[in-house]
């Protein structure tokens, strides 16, 4: 069907706020990577109208893409043709409850706003990211987002409790009261999550709450060796459980560029670095002199804890700055992985001089969420500039993946597989699985309309 | 085949132990309602065993029921003829890592075992049910399990981190390195999880671990209402967080049956009952002049708390005799029913004056984990004796099921669906999703060979 036609007909049920023509703002994804394509952006102003567009495409055999706030980091948001489907004018919160600690939302609320709704509750919605003030629930769910709380609250699959999807054809699958125990046939649930869009709309989320931290200790502890942060993080959940909120490695080198990026100093010297963080939902004066006689008890002494908030945002800021400083070393080719957590030591020792043997100069950035196994793991490549990067990608990423692989670690950690990774599914899933997969795609979306060339190989 | 035949061709690849007679122990249900069938019950002594028990099952179209501790409420496990399955040879702790937080076992572990090999390590596995003594951990995650600990730890579905599965034609799929973060395509794990042994044979399990409670502080609280108990544990759960570790309700006459069963007094004298505890893995003393101050200041001043372990022992052997105690009553049609925990309230309100106008003379014991907002809603018939008791089942449950669905609850919390509720699935799941159901139970068992008959409808 022509554009024009398409947008016709599309008029007969939605209004004109709600067809819009499709720029950069939808088509360019987050790392200007791909462009893509779409006849129309649509964004319907109600699930009803989600549904009517669903409907139409499937009876007209018309590609759907769906797109929370463009903030992925694998091009599954990126159209190639059809209707672009943006849930952003989705974006209400529905309910709150307490009794249940659950918030019922809009897939296109936007992360940030979720967080503030239940601070304004009195409660806390842990999940959090770099792009928290732009990215949509909806995507978070889609992705199986994690971020910097996931060592105590888990990723966004941890935190969802129920869904509403819009199916290929217009049906609607709603879940939605706060059921912490549920177990009526195979957990459909659990597929939406992580699908990266290629089985159907999100459209609607109840999601898990937790009480509000009311103490909060920070250290930045200096080590020898990652076997000794993954010694540290061991004695500390056991001593310190769930109040252990992130636990995040830097490398020596990813602390020098970030330090001088942000002109903040180093907190210590040390070939490898711990931000870690401490939350209690009790208000208790105690705990910062627990940590540090723990810490000195252990022989981990090569410490800073932060005495005020400033000094505590100075540790987070050259943590965040990381991924903005390295911006320096030129074009990257960047991995996000996880390997088990008594593993991530030998990956790193055996990655980093293959590395350096197949490419004489290349420089690691090595920082990421060791609590939960997952690594930033970003190389650059000396005089190598721009898009021309991504000629060496497959060289440099089988070194990578066969690394992690070796060390029975995972590809896709939390930003999900894509467009950018779906060639490497047949390595890391068995052939029965991606079967599977095909049969369950297969079923919902016979026509395979929906985000089509995504995620499945 | 003829059985004799089925034992020729088995002895070719499997030892003379791994072949045995099927008797009541395996036949009849926890609850000896259903009495199975099968030709033999076979128990692989590794996994490769269990791979070629289902290559040749699914060769010669031969049917297989998988079985665990023979625990399960819902008659899951009960064969129909063809071959039982068990998994009881299966059994050993595979592996321990702390950094992961993470255990490894053989899905024919028996729960106890589990705890006892996590206590041992330093560290806490959280699931704790009435069998845990004889369940395994494989029908632990066949069938969800929930019990005492999920308002803090989550259910079975919470603590798996990976899974090994043989699938009906005898292929592996394997997935136990512990990682905490993975988005690689659907996630198939969670299909698995909740099956009740209709997709495939959970052989092994990665699960997490948790820090050890080092102080324990538990409390009796008599309140008027069920809303008073809600607002209770609204107040808790954002002062004490994950503390808060358990949060049963108790009926006055639940109560006064476990009371009088168990020769102790019950400890305060009110409409409804709650029983909580609070648990930190950092040992402080003032946990329980905090919770005591925290129930005064809030006026639930009708509460104790208990003062020494055997108090503590009292106040739980009070909840734990609830159902030995109701036996008194007669024969029960039993509920395993959750609703939103705000309308738990609503529910009872509503659902015992329906019940005692359709059934004079009823008796109903409510207790359960309102924590989490599941119930065990039990119902006594006067003088309705031993199995005539099914001949009400299909009305009593009518009448519960339509209140817990006009709650927006569900019918199967924690013990499955398994040949029970199954004709009721089609009131809690739609058309489209159990043709999905059905879509993936033909993709990997196109014979329908394991454990057809139970789930799904």
């Amino acid at each position: 069907m022509q554009a024009q036609e398409i947008k016709r007909q599309l008029q007969a049920f939605l209004s004109g706020a709600e067809i819009i023509e499709a720029d950069d703002a939808f088509l360019l994804d987050q790392r200007r990577r791909y462009r893509g394509r779409a006849d129309w952006v649509v964004q319907p102003a109600s699930v009803e109208n989600v549904q009517h567009v669903m409907r139409f495409c499937f009876e007209h055999g018309i590609a759907v893409t769906p797109q929370g706030g463009n903030t992925g980091l694998c091009g599954a948001a990126v159209p190639d043709g059809g209707l672009l489907l943006s849930l952003s004018r989705l974006n209400r919160i529905r309910s709150i409850s307490l009794a249940d600690n659950a918030i019922t939302v809009d897939a296109g609320a936007v992360l940030q706003n979720v967080q503030q709704a239940a601070a304004e509750a009195g409660r806390l919605f842990p999940l959090s990211l770099a792009s928290e003030g732009s990215c949509q629930i909806g995507g978070n769910i889609a992705c199986n987002a994690g971020g910097l709380n996931v060592l105590r609250y888990g990723t966004m699959r941890d935190l969802v409790l129920g869904l509403e999807v819009v199916l290929p054809n217009g049906e609607l699958i709603s879940h939605l009261p706060p059921l912490h125990k549920n177990t009526t046939g195979y957990d459909l649930r659990h597929l939406f999550i992580g699908s990266e869009g290629t089985l159907g709309i999100i459209t609607g989320a109840s999601l898990k709450l937790f009480a509000q931290p009311q103490t909060t200790e920070t250290a930045w502890v200096g080590v020898a060796t990652i076997s000794q942060a993954v010694a540290l993080l061991t004695l500390m959940q056991a001593e310190f459980a769930e109040r252990l909120c992130s636990f995040e490695l830097v490398s020596r080198f990813a602390l020098d560029l970030s330090a001088d990026f942000s002109k903040i100093a180093g907190p210590v010297d040390a070939p490898w670095h711990v931000l870690l963080e401490l939350t209690d939902s009790v208000a208790r004066d105690d705990l910062g002199d627990l940590l540090a006689e723990f810490l000195v008890a252990h022989g981990f002494d090569n410490a800073v804890l932060a005495q005020s908030e400033s000094e505590r945002q100075n540790l987070w800021t050259l943590r965040e700055n990381i991924s903005a400083s390295q911006r320096n070393l030129g074009a990257s080719i960047k991995h996000d992985i996880a390997v088990p957590i008594e593993r991530v030591a030998e990956f790193v020792e055996r990655c980093a001089p293959a590395l350096q043997t197949a490419f004489a100069g290349i420089q690691i950035v090595v920082f990421g969420h060791l609590g939960d196994g997952s690594l930033h793991y970003n190389t650059f490549l000396p005089g190598v500039l721009g898009n021309e990067v991504y000629q060496y990608e497959d060289a440099v990423n089988t070194i990578v993946y066969e690394n992690v692989l070796a060390c029975a670690g995972t590809i896709a950690a939390e930003h999900g597989i894509g467009q950018v990774k779906n060639q490497w599914l047949p390595r890391v899933r068995s052939e029965v699985e991606i079967a599977l997969m095909r049969a369950i795609k297969a079923e919902l979306d016979p026509g395979n309309l929906l985000n089509a060339n995504k995620l499945l190989p």
